[in-house]
């Protein structure tokens, strides 16, 4: 049982090590090497949990149970759902925010075209597909895109009020807009 | 006058080098010998032109220009005016996006505190100070979160249609959102 918590606690850690070194580096500069230095172990050990970077950056891009979650649920108030569920989920110490992560893997380029097209696949195609009337897609785009940009402005900006603004009044805010744009 | 424009020349591509270095890796990581070496010339010469690192960190981020034109005009209009200039901005070849620009050096709270402050001084700040009724400042932010994510949509997750929707039809979107925002 104690050993089964420290690999837990082990790979928690390097997972976490590598979220920062994914965002904060181009993908061919990031090595499993210096994602194991940042905790203290051996780079055999990142690829025993989590085989190669590739495999290592699809786990930090894995936000589909998240995106499932969050777009859950009836189109009606499904504005206000989406603000609500990322809140509630970047409220938890050490959360991690999919839209800000997702964004990040694409600057520049740098990264696989796959990691590119998360967000467009995950969370995108799947609104986009349950959408009606017109311009569907583009429409699902702008919900993404207000999402990205008010967790960028709360998360990387940390622009005060809005990084502390509570979940009740920042949704019926921000909630509205994104249901015309469901609304179409 | 050869000389001069070789100079101008030179210093715009220092310029692009370093914008893309600022954007790619934490600030401790950028050097001036890296930025010389990507156009070949010594660091030297970026230090002529530019001075320090700090300096040339801040002719990087210096959209103050840019954003009191994406904010000139009457209350009335400005949600369509604001993304009708961010698009036309960013249409010249080799624009920066001042949005995602301004975002990504915030990234891992890297960089120096004056930089990361940028956006919120120079856009925000100026945009809140002219709203009236309530929580101005927070409804700023939200018009910069979006104007945020969608440029980051459009520029580095590059989805399609939104990365090349038409300036008409992708302000008559976006423009009376932010006109809500701004109206209160």
């Amino acid at each position: 049982m104690a050993e089964r918590g420290d690999a837990d606690v082990t790979r928690a850690a390097l997972l976490r090590s590598a979220r920062i070194r994914f965002a904060l580096y181009p993908y061919a500069d990031v090595t499993l090497r210096d994602i194991a230095a940042d905790i203290g172990v051996s780079a055999a050990l990142v690829i025993k949990y989590f085989g190669c970077k590739d495999d290592l950056l699809r786990e930090v891009v894995a936000f589909d149970d998240i995106f499932q979650r969050f777009l859950a649920g009836p189109l009606e108030g499904l504005g206000e759902h989406l603000v609500r569920s990322l809140l509630e989920h970047t409220a938890a110490p050490d959360a991690v925010d999919p839209f800000v992560a997702s964004v990040l893997v694409a600057v520049g380029k740098q990264g696989p075209d796959w990691a590119r097209d998360e967000l467009v696949r995950r969370f995108v195609d799947v609104l986009a597909d349950r959408l009606t009337g017109s311009d569907t897609r583009l429409r699902a785009e702008l919900v993404c895109g207000y999402l990205v940009g008010v967790s960028a402005m709360r998360r990387v900006v940390e622009a005060e009020p809005l990084a502390s603004t509570a979940p009740d009044e920042l949704s019926a805010r921000v909630g509205p807009v994104l249901q015309a744009l469901i609304d179409g």
